[in-house]
């Protein structure tokens, strides 16, 4: 007995040293996102392991940990299974929710923990040293200029809306400010949730409503989908474009295809958690200054540029 | 003459080949500034060659190439020679003027090259990808904020400003935003050219009329060395605090140990090169969106986070 408790502890001694070793040895950057809940998230998860893998390659004293949570319960536990004996460089998170994780981010930071926060703001923006996120207003606005353009400053125009949320408002803004001087009118605008089958039924109302439809913009890529299943199944030759938003890799597909209804998209792109990762690995490894807000354009992709936001191998 | 004539094409051709091979293997970079031809911009050319090296280390398949010119002309022609004979993957600029380079950067993009424009815009913006700067009107205010605090909301004030330019109504307006709702008085504001000579003189100027300052801003670090210069050999005990702004390493220094006079500093860092550069190879190497606008924020270096921006290598 005597003997192997005085072992124990020893070996337990040993072990401790050794990870102690190990982490002064390596910079550790935990990024904390959702698990794959939608065809977005999923993106966020495959570009964050590209980024873990190339990163990790390409610098031999930094270590990236990716951990996805279901929940944002999941998420708050996993910040403190991250931080738990160790301490981390740097956090780069993309929270569940702003609520619940701003006082676990904030644990994080106090132990002097890097903070970059990706597309959901914490509650107390005081916390991050790096913020980046898309630009929503872009995105309607981008998408309104090109409408313009092809339609002549003029036609008739219906369009579906997301989930009642900032994102959908902050879109919505965007196109509308950019159409107000011009001769476009929207005939039509409803909430279909972000969903493809709401998508559906929304512009078969819409069909059957309206004899003459120049354009419809569905304000992300999975109601788009059932935009061009509902137009397509019409048979109506009226409808000359039908666009989307946030780059999914089917709609980019199409873009560099040269489809004629779909000829361009807007990126919202989930890739942009590789963007923060990259921007945190310049601040540990180079001490590149990276302080500060982030806001992400969203450029017309068209065929010329597509292959630059195409990624054939994410699920989104 | 028939042999020799067959020969050189064949040789020609076996060139052409190897280094169109060599260039296909290679991801290029090409980073454009101008010579160290003061304080900043040495630390410019730091941080430009830092990156390379690290960047060049760490990515086997990219090669950066730092390219520094003493005039806007140099630079032109740089980036002909830079571009001659070969296609660049991405071009990092910090332009020496504005109008003479536009053109030039035009001609590089559109030949298919990713723009990456830093600090000095172009006279075009819809050239630049992605353009990256400091925050000037947030030099100036999270200075006066720390004033404000520091001084408890009241007592004299004389500021220093630099050469006439938007940078230094930017640092001014930020400044005088933030005071204006509080009982900080500027006594007096003066250009002193962003020089320390002049910078001297005019602090003993301003000890010769004031009998009574609380604090000194210079609104750049070579304008406070000559402050500090003046305020030593006057001996005078009221002025409390004397602050500047840019993030030189001298006054790093102080920062970090802890000088009652200046205890604080912002920064408008040259480092943001290498934030230009690494932003650039995520696109590159990773198909990471970046483009955009990025304005770095300009936090207040402190005693307890100084060590992330001070670089004893550096000649700034």
């Amino acid at each position: 007995m005597f003997k192997s408790r005085w072992i124990a502890p020893v070996a337990i001694g040993v072990i401790l040293i050794a990870s102690q070793a190990l982490a002064a040895d390596k910079k550790v950057i935990a990024v904390s996102i959702p698990a794959a809940d939608h065809g977005w998230t999923a993106g966020v998860v495959y570009h964050a392991q590209a980024a873990a893998k190339e990163v990790n390659t390409a610098f031999p004293d930094v270590e990236v940990v990716v951990k996805t949570s279901p929940s944002a319960a999941a998420q708050v536990s996993a910040l403190e299974d991250l931080s738990a004996g160790r301490k981390l460089d740097a956090l780069v998170i993309l929270p569940y929710s702003s609520e619940e994780l701003t006082t676990p981010v904030k644990a994080v930071k106090d132990a002097g923990t890097f903070i970059t926060v990706v597309d959901r703001g914490l509650s107390d923006a005081s916390i991050q040293d790096l913020y980046l996120a898309g630009d929503n207003i872009a995105v309607g606005r981008n998408t309104a200029k090109y409408l313009i353009e092809k339609l002549g400053g003029k036609g008739n125009l219906v369009v579906l809306r997301g989930i009642p949320t900032v994102i959908d408002d902050e879109r919505i803004q965007g196109f509308n400010d950019a159409i107000k001087e011009t001769e476009l009118k929207v005939l039509d605008i409803q909430y279909a949730n972000w969903n493809s089958d709401e998508a559906f039924k929304l512009m078969q109302d819409y069909l059957a409503k309206y004899p003459q439809i120049d354009a419809v913009w569905a304000n992300d890529d999975d109601m788009l989908l059932g935009v061009l299943e509902a137009v397509k199944e019409s048979g109506r030759k009226d409808i000359k474009l039908a666009l989307g938003g946030n780059g999914m890799k089917d709609i980019v597909k199409k873009v560099m295809d040269g489809d004629a209804m779909t000829p361009v998209e807007t990126p919202y792109p989930p890739a942009m958690i590789k963007t923060a990762i990259y921007m945190t690995i310049a601040n540990l490894v180079g001490q590149a200054p990276v302080r500060g807000t982030v806001k992400l354009d969203a450029p017309l992709i068209t065929q010329e540029n597509a292959k630059e936001y195409y990624f054939p191998d994410s699920p989104f």
